[in-house]
């Protein structure tokens, strides 16, 4: 294992590990603040988007900050004739690192915020309305980040995905879990935003439609991939 | 028609149908989780302005991104002796495929949240400040596209578009639907963002008429069009 | 008059109607909504930021996109020498667009909600406390201009405006008017956002001195002007 | 001392002290119009995040834009051998205003709101869960700077550490000071935004830990300094 992959794996743990950190402690927090449900979920949403917006950009160069098997999968079946493709062994133990990362999370806040760390949720979410939503928001994210990457966009990946998430919280019934690893992760929490482990499976098989649904939508769109366009020509629209 | 204007038509059709699913399905969850009526319009901007910079970003390469038959109106009324023109009957096509994805976005957000699938609207809005407040919020959306187009930088599309209408929300009486093709699509919801039908065509009346002031005011103040300005240099401001 | 005043002229007066159309629009919907006076204000707040960014970035190509008497002084004091340097009788016509437009966002504001059209504001707001207030809403507005007109980051202009308007609503006893002319506009409104006539003249002299201060301090601490920076270099912190 | 020095001191004092006039301002603002908690906190992050991008922005080409003991030590340390090197004793001069601007700054907020000003604040903030907080949420600060100045893209700084402050306010259990210099200025303020002064050296002593742990996971990450990058090319998220 290079110095590079070693660090590729690190930042996928770190990465991961503070994006669960920041949706359940954040959860704690505006749940122990205030009764009003919407307030605590726009709390969550826009704190969410915020940070998943710094991850991203703070860890991007170390070969990805995918922080979610879902892209994890997609950019190792895209790239795999590429000149930057990675074994797949590579991508296993990058998912890997992110499900570990995702549960250290958990514990993370839960230890911030002194409550009991990784008592598994009892919360359970799921029927055909909210897997639905799981199917959109999957696929909404995996279609911006492989849009962005074949249209030579790399520069927006970051505040696109945290908006698209912080919006997927309230226009999906699930508020929009959309990660296959951060779904784990929060299945070792008892607190607002845990999910019952039963409910897990169902959830990931979603995320693997949404994804599927999703990357296929941006190869269909934009069938020939660019590099990197020059500043200031970046969107199109004529008038 | 070539592959193209296949990919543009399916552009129109998906970004529409997910600019509806956002606002039909914002006001449903806000509506179930909130009694605090500015709560509730608060979310439904912020998650509105969030998913239509995000969604006009990765569908913008397709020829468009405009999600809105006034934009493709003016769009093709000023570009009809540039480089870029369309000729009339795709723009018509295009006009279509926003109106089937806005309706077909309004059913997505209802199945996603449980709700029956297009039942139309009771909601009654309109009278002349609420007419008056369309035109305002329409005028000043093409204001911003033609402008921004005619100026040579079409990368502050997205966000401008998006932050216009997250505002236009709240200083209009009409919430600034701007949008016929959306306001058709949320005849289509009897939840928190539907319209009546009976109100629909005054809305879609004062929209054109807006639509036309703001384009108008946008080739009075730039007369003459610019390519895309280098980085660095796309606004001014001395002191 | 040449084409490019009248077209600088009109910019101003639709920029700065516009302006207050949000501020007094977004003050009548939030207080019709909701009774929580730290949500009221967290909309107007939120809702003028987003507003003023568009606002500049679509105006500002027409020779300024001010809306402020205070910008507008600095700009021609400053500007007395350089090669853009504009006649005393042309910064006096863009103030009284300024203010007139102001004035006219206001009616504009109260059609829209239907509400009585031009009644002078009630509201008296005064003493130490709100207009040292006003001298730091104001000096920090000048600050963040000048500063980023002396170094050559106009690029940065339109959402740090937005930004630090947004927090001036909230970390000042003002509410952060920083605006001769918006100041004049508020005060043929007795909507939320209104400010009784005889309260116009403290508030203006406490902007006048404040935006003195703030130009000075951009000019002491950026003794020499930049042009316009290459892209990519336009901020420093080395770690 | 040169001019040069003698701006940068000036900018450390001013921004800084804005800086906690803003954090103190919102807190009293906030406080007096609602009482919901998280409410309060939500304007209290909103409010910072706005502001302390701004004012990186325009305080940024002055040699620092600091603001944070935390942040010079790390910037002296890994600079020492590199061609912008400062010598200690400016280091420390540095830190010396950032202090000085901080009790200022939480004077100013305290005059504009008619508060008691300078009166040390009663609110004991401590514990292993808030201290393991004050940890993470500098550790994650130093990591952003850190990061974005080793791989070349100071221009992500603002915003991003606005970003990452304003989610660090729920995500973490103290609200997330992170900085030993407003921690100082805020034990000089009995309103929201208050510390016990007997509180502050072990919160101190947390953030001295987390931002040696941030910066060693940047440099363990990013072992090689890059120099600015071209346009367009600064995040990378292939697909």
């Amino acid at each position: 294992m290079t110095a590079l992959v070693r660090r590729r794996l690190l930042a996928e743990f770190t990465g991961t590990g503070l994006l669960v950190a920041v949706i359940v402690g954040s959860g704690i927090a505006a749940t122990r603040l205030t009764s009003d449900d919407a307030l605590r979920l726009l709390i969550s949403s826009v704190v969410t988007a915020l940070a998943l917006a710094v991850l991203i950009v703070v860890f991007s160069q170390t070969g990805g900050a995918h922080f979610n098997p879902a892209v994890t999968a997609a950019d190792w079946i895209l790239g795999r004739r590429g000149p930057r493709r990675h074994s797949l062994g590579q991508a296993v133990a990058v998912v890997g690192c992110q499900v570990a990362g995702a549960i250290g999370g958990a514990a993370l806040a839960e230890a911030m915020f002194a409550q009991p760390v990784l008592r598994t949720s009892q919360h359970h979410r799921g029927g055909a309305p909210i897997l639905l939503s799981e199917v959109v928001a999957t696929a909404g994210l995996l279609f911006v980040i492989v849009t962005l990457a074949r249209t030579g966009r790399p520069q927006h990946v970051a505040w696109a995905v945290g908006a698209w998430i912080g919006a997927a919280y309230w226009f999906t019934a699930s508020t929009s879990f959309a990660n296959p690893a951060v779904t784990i992760g929060r299945a070792f929490t008892s607190t607002y935003a845990g999910i019952a482990p039963a409910s897990v499976p169902a959830f990931i098989a979603a995320q693997v439609i949404g994804g599927t649904v999703g990357t296929l939508l941006a190869v269909a769109l934009y069938p020939i991939r660019h590099t990197p366009a020059p500043a200031g020509q970046s969107a199109q629209l004529a008038g």
